[in-house]
């Protein structure tokens, strides 16, 4: 197909698809003569693989790289191309990650990880950002709150089973990236919006009974 | 205490206490003569509510000013408190709410919501959020992620009658609305950590089964 009809089939706007080409993101065509390429399938994939990383993962094009040397690189073993995707899309820290109450807040999640038998690298960006919570939640005197942890590392765990097994039975390894990204950051909304939900409903009959 | 001490027991610098005076969201201090003001408990406790709102639940100074509204209103039944600490912190909209596309995501979650008996405001933020993730699952190809809706949703309602139930024990109306806040976007920042703690855990264990 032509970069116009690229354009159309992906709902990504011409200057973008030129923009991708441009900066390597995007392979370029096949030359077909002067000033005319032909683009494939993959196109189409790596175009729609771009456009989550950047509109729903908010990744940097930098980061969309990184991604995509990962998917590229048969050598690299699943797990760690999940990892790579997970890490692209963990989002910049806060500022306050030096303080002795943060230190204290990130041993706590290496404890509640390592309680639960959970093997996970010791950097791994998520055990930061369960430290940033658990260090608001004690700076802000809520830490009532993290009675919660054992329910919700329950529940969580109980539903990695299945959202891994479905990003591990897709086709390949772009699909399986796209699953990274999609499943993290949508499941994410799609999980907060249903809790959200789910807690009005129980305050409705809660508030109604007392 | 005075309005230094006020600043040095709630962690908020002194122009920031003094800009909350000025917008009326604390209320003014005992005055003990000319230039000075004797506050009390309830403005650090009130300080702490404010600060919760602003730094945790990113909130603009007119949505504080209308949560401490719903607060200081007496009349108010508990549940609709929560209702407006909620909408508060619900953010903003997607730009593309009008397309047809999201349209028939946003029928798709009324559908999801009733389907499990919830009762839940018709207008309520988190059915347009959901809209929002469900829209855009279906725009990048990856709707057999909604496969999850079901599993989060049982997990969810499990979750939220104890974390309801953490709410409503408090002491009064601001710490209840302190925990709306601090438990809708701190407890969401704990749960989706330890949900990407948890995939890389299974995801190390099943890769390497396979």
């Amino acid at each position: 197909m032509k970069i116009s009809e690229l354009s159309r089939g992906s709902g990504v706007s011409l200057p973008t698809v030129k923009y991708y080409l441009r900066e390597g993101l995007l392979p370029p065509g096949r030359a077909m003569g002067r000033n005319q390429a032909e683009y494939g399938d993959a196109h189409l994939r790596r175009l729609r693989l771009i456009r989550a990383l950047i509109d729903v993962g908010n990744l940097s094009v930098a980061a969309v790289r990184q991604v995509l040397r990962a998917v590229d690189d048969a050598e690299l073993p699943g797990h760690d191309l999940l990892g790579t995707a997970h890490e692209a899309i963990a989002g910049t820290p806060r500022a306050d990650r030096g303080t002795a109450g943060w230190q204290a807040a990130r041993a706590e999640a290496a404890r509640i990880v390592t309680e639960r038998g959970w093997r996970v690298h010791a950097h791994a960006p998520a055990l930061d950002q369960l430290a940033d919570a658990i260090a608001a939640l004690r700076e802000l005197g809520q830490e009532d709150m993290l009675a919660m942890v054992d329910g919700y590392a329950e529940a969580t765990e109980r539903l990695a089973a299945q959202e891994v097994g479905l990003v591990l039975a897709r086709a390949d390894r772009a699909a399986m990236v796209e699953g990274v990204v999609t499943g993290t950051v949508l499941g994410e909304a799609v999980l907060t919006a249903l809790r959200r939900l789910a807690q009005e409903h129980t305050s409705a009959g809660l508030t109604e009974a007392s």
